[in-house]
């Protein structure tokens, strides 16, 4: 088809869509779909999702009057549709990329981007807030929340409808029930949505609660008329497991097929004229469109590149490429555990990104996904580790800024043992700024009772995580790493303990000492292999633990060394570099100190290399910090 | 009556009162209450919650067999009578006191406390930890998790709640429904409590109901016969807005009288027998059984002294004393919201404490409190932010923990206008270990965009809350400050701009430089009259921001001081002495520093005076460390 018979190319904002006749919206779609697929199959990104909102996507800019009308993407990784329906189909070939558009929806970036997201769960609570502005300035806007299945068994996510539910605002929350999230969804919320959708008994009647719904259309009287008229049809015929959210005095209309577009148009324009906080349940196939992706939605949430056509994944070649940390953990834990029965497995929904699948294929009972809720996948691991068992709480860095408060309260003041995997710490790459794990090495840090440990290959995260369930090492325990590779092939050895607190010495030399966290480590280690040849060698220490600080070893360098460079991949205000100096200072020494990692700013997308870059500790500029200190 | 005829002082464990017949249970909670009383008339502490769970408390101990059955108190402040028949009855004097018991659950202080609570909502996941773990272990032994209205509203218990129930594991969660958190409860769960227990369709069936649960004890069949009759029954008659739980696959049963103590024992003796996750609904009366608390529940949630025969709360003189930080917030945020319109306060559940009622009573309509729920009360207020409302959000430093991600993904990545006001900064005294707000300064510090300020008496904190809505100043602003008097009397003065990383000089002097932030700051000052007379002179800046910093201010100390002391109510670990020295780094400057503030162990509970002379920076300690440095 040439661009120019291509519905999708003549609309550069909902304006344009919204002069579309309704039976237009199916091509739109269509080609809209097609789009996705395009792009994304070149340009790697989150498909699944964005695939099975398409016609939700349609459906809404061309009821609701945006940017006017608010409308907000929880998690943001399917508003892809979104993107390039408001003004960015021209440069959505940019999407996650260095410089180019976000993978997810952007205030500074688009008006139509109501709220940024990234993380999820949030879009009710946002939702309601503006809600509640417009009440307050007086203003008929509509507000909008497009929330998963998966990011409604956060917890946040029922503290926006508690609130909402009193709040008389006028709000739309859509629940987008594909009934899975990026691995299957699990829990009670999943089961009694299934249960709603599948029943046979509310099925019997959806059809006369629908007819009433649909009647709507013809004449037009106020809004509270059809409201109640609505809520007294539904109250009588639908199923009464409904009322979960209309416990929470949401009204709830649905479930309905989220791919039928003009069925969407026509509820959603009933919808607008409902006032109060209401919820619409939306059948979804993740993935839709693409047979693939359909049919194996864990692997097609974001497939990277793929084949347009025949919808096959293409396989980067990754020969020689050592195994990543994820799957060193997953091989690893499944290894501990098969040895040490007291040690079981949990993830907040990532069992497949953090790899403990691995361990669930084999001890299912050992594994417990329990689904977007990190605040509570930490004080489960901790209610656990009151009757002798060993968790493994695996939860993104990121993420894990959502459990700060049971982090401490509930394991590190009782002294609990726990064993906390920060996977995903450092640089992302193009998930970009909500995802990068920059703080946790400053707020671990500070926490009492809490040891701090980053391995900067895939062998010393194996026996990290070895030594973490020793019974000598008995309470919390943080073990955190990036994605991708461990650097090293050689990684799977007989365990060997590393005494927490206990730098690695990797090269000496005289012109400075070099201190690292973690992977960047790595970085150093290929700077003094450039600076040697050119006569300059300094003293390297893998530091391994930021908590506790291998004191004999600082002792050493600031005895020795007057020039000294710290490097990690976390925020310069609180990390290793500033732990480094506040033992300079607190024993009385005094030394030139150059601290390398995250600026104090928020760090956008790209690949890690182009952003490790950014902030300055990638090899070259270790390389130049030293010379210019030398 | 003599101590030797009273039933409570033959109770040393539960395995006493298991000895009592069911008759002498009613006799045993009246003593128990009259107990609590007393001793909570003298030694001031959490009197509503505990006395409104006295027969609970009895028929948990009991039916369950303790601490082998594993009993958890959700926020912990109503385990007063758990604690004195659990052992510390003869110690209950010395509650909350310095080196005496805890106010709330700890495990290291008794094996009954079975997971240590104080910060809400924690229970049924740790229950769940429990019940899980004996699992595994083939232990059979029961979990039963006590947890309020109020903390059913916040996330984490709907998280828990999720996954109890697909986990089949045996868990009893008891909600304690008194209709109240520590103020008015809110939210859409609220109502729809309300509104279950005070049907009338409900009312109609529910002997039916209890006449089905009673007639179980007569026989005894397995198990799963019983609850699938019970289900069966209930779900035939109960009122079908039940299922809000029973969506959650947990088995709901109640609601019943908590203060009859023979039904409770009874019922409690039938749900043991029902396997899988079950919710007992209890309604129980908060103060119960004195009849001011009964009546004014806000202020006797921790009345302070009082006489234990009138009830009558005994004013301790306050003449001359300076109005608190919070009663200063709370004129200062009605008199800006008059002038600005666009202010709105916003609370979650803690309007009295934190002295937002104020506003609340004059302008009804902007103020929100939330209910618990820290994470939608930040991301509620980024929402509002969107649309030009200014919110000042107030929450405790130490619940802030609970919404650091929406801190920095919600507010400070989108740049939005939110005031924080982060009261309970520091140490708050009795609550101990659990409350104090240790880690915020730490935490909000290494938050780019985040101006995180610290006053150091009323009146600074009147013009920072003046200064943070201005147009001009329009971001994320924190104004952090502890509990307790505001140090000046003459705080109600007009108001004045403090440019945010300005410093303000309070002395000069020769000796060395002290750098305070916040309220420590006064007890520099009186460190400076005492030292003052042995011909010490030091230059004493009152930072007020930690971010930005003033490094005018910094550069003129570090070139005119190579001793330098900073003072601070924050952990040591990331605080203001750690972002002095690593500007000291940064700029190549050299001095020896001495920071005193927060050291890195969790600190107990005592009076704020005793504990702040424990962490080293009451002006004793301060003057002490001077001399040493001069």
């Amino acid at each position: 088809m040439r661009e120019e018979e291509n519905l999708l190319f003549h609309i550069s904002t909902p304006e344009d869509l919204r002069k579309l006749k309704p039976d237009e919206l199916i091509r739109l779609s269509s080609e809209l779909r097609q789009y996705i697929i395009d792009m994304v199959s070149k340009n790697p990104g989150h498909l699944g999702a964005s695939l099975g909102v398409v016609e939700l996507t349609v459906a809404l800019h061309y009821v609701f009057n945006t940017p006017y009308d608010k409308l907000i993407w929880d998690v943001g990784h399917q508003a892809y549709g979104h993107k390039i329906l408001t003004g960015r189909r021209d440069r959505f070939y940019t999407n996650r990329t260095y410089k180019g558009i976000s993978g997810f929806p952007k205030m500074s970036e688009s008006e139509y981007d109501a709220f940024g997201t990234g993380h999820s769960s949030t879009s009710i609570s946002a939702a309601l807030g503006m809600a509640v502005a417009f009440k307050k300035l007086g203003e008929k806007r509509h507000v909008v929340a497009v929330i998963g299945d998966g990011a409604m068994t956060a917890g946040q996510a029922f503290e926006g409808l508690n609130n909402a539910g009193i709040a008389q605002a006028d709000l739309l929350v859509i629940l987008n029930d594909n009934n899975i999230a990026i691995d299957q969804n699990v829990g009670a919320l999943r089961e009694y949505l299934l249960d709603i959708t599948t029943s046979k008994t509310y099925n019997r009647f959806r059809n006369k609660v629908w007819k009433l719904l649909g009647s709507f259309g013809r004449f037009s009287p106020n809004a509270r008329t059809i409201a109640s008229q609505i809520q007294s049809g539904l109250k009588s015929t639908i199923l009464d497991k409904s009322n979960l959210f209309e416990g929470l005095n949401f009204r709830y209309f649905g479930p309905i097929d989220g791919h039928d577009i003009l069925h969407l148009v026509s509820v959603l324009q009933d919808m607008k004229r409902i006032p109060g906080p209401k919820l619409l349940h939306c059948m979804t196939v993740k993935g839709k469109g693409l047979r693939q992706a359909e049919q194996n939605q864990t692997a097609y949430h974001a497939p990277g590149i793929f084949d347009r056509e025949t919808g096959l994944i293409i396989k980067t070649t990754d020969a020689g490429v050592p195994a990543t940390y994820q799957e060193v953990f997953g091989e690893t834990i499944l290894e501990l555990a098969r040895k040490n029965t007291r040690i079981v497995g949990i993830t907040p929904a990532m069992i497949t990104g953090c790899a403990l699948r691995t361990m669930k294929m084999e001890i299912p009972e050992r594994v417990f996904d329990v689904g977007i809720a990190e605040q509570h996948a930490v004080t489960f691991s901790a209610g656990l580790a009151t009757q002798g068992m060993i968790p493994y709480c695996n939860i993104y860095s990121s993420f894990l800024q959502r459990a700060l408060d049971q982090l401490i309260h509930d394991v590190a003041l009782q002294n609990l043992h726990v064993v906390f995997c920060v996977d995903r710490g450092g640089l992302v790459g193009t998930d970009g700024a909500t995802h990068h794990g920059f703080f946790d090495l400053a707020f671990m840090r500070s926490i009492p009772n809490m040891v701090v440990a980053a391995p900067m290959n895939s062998l010393e995260l194996r026996n990290m995580l070895y030594t973490a369930q020793l019974e000598k090492n008995k309470g919390p325990f943080s073990i955190r790493y990036p994605k991708g590779s461990g650097m090293i092939n050689d990684w799977n050895k007989p365990f060997e303990e590393i005494e927490p607190g206990k730098a690695r010495l990797i090269g000496e030399g005289s012109d400075l000492a070099v201190l690292s966290m973690g992977n960047p480590g790595n970085f150093v280690v290929k700077a003094a292999e450039i600076l040697e040849q050119e006569g300059i060698s300094f003293t390297h220490y893998d530091m391994r633990f930021l908590a506790p600080l291998d004191e004999d070893a600082l002792h050493s360098v600031f005895r020795g060394f007057k020039n000294i460079i710290t490097v990690e991949d976390g925020v310069l205000k609180g990390g290793l570099g500033t732990a480094v100096i506040e033992f300079m200072c607190d024993n009385g020494y005094s030394a030139r100190v150059k601290r390398l990692g995250i600026p104090d700013y928020f760090v956008e997308q790209g690949t890690q290399d182009e952003l490790i870059r950014e902030c300055g500790f990638d090899t070259d500029s270790i390389v130049r910090v030293i010379r210019e200190m030398v």
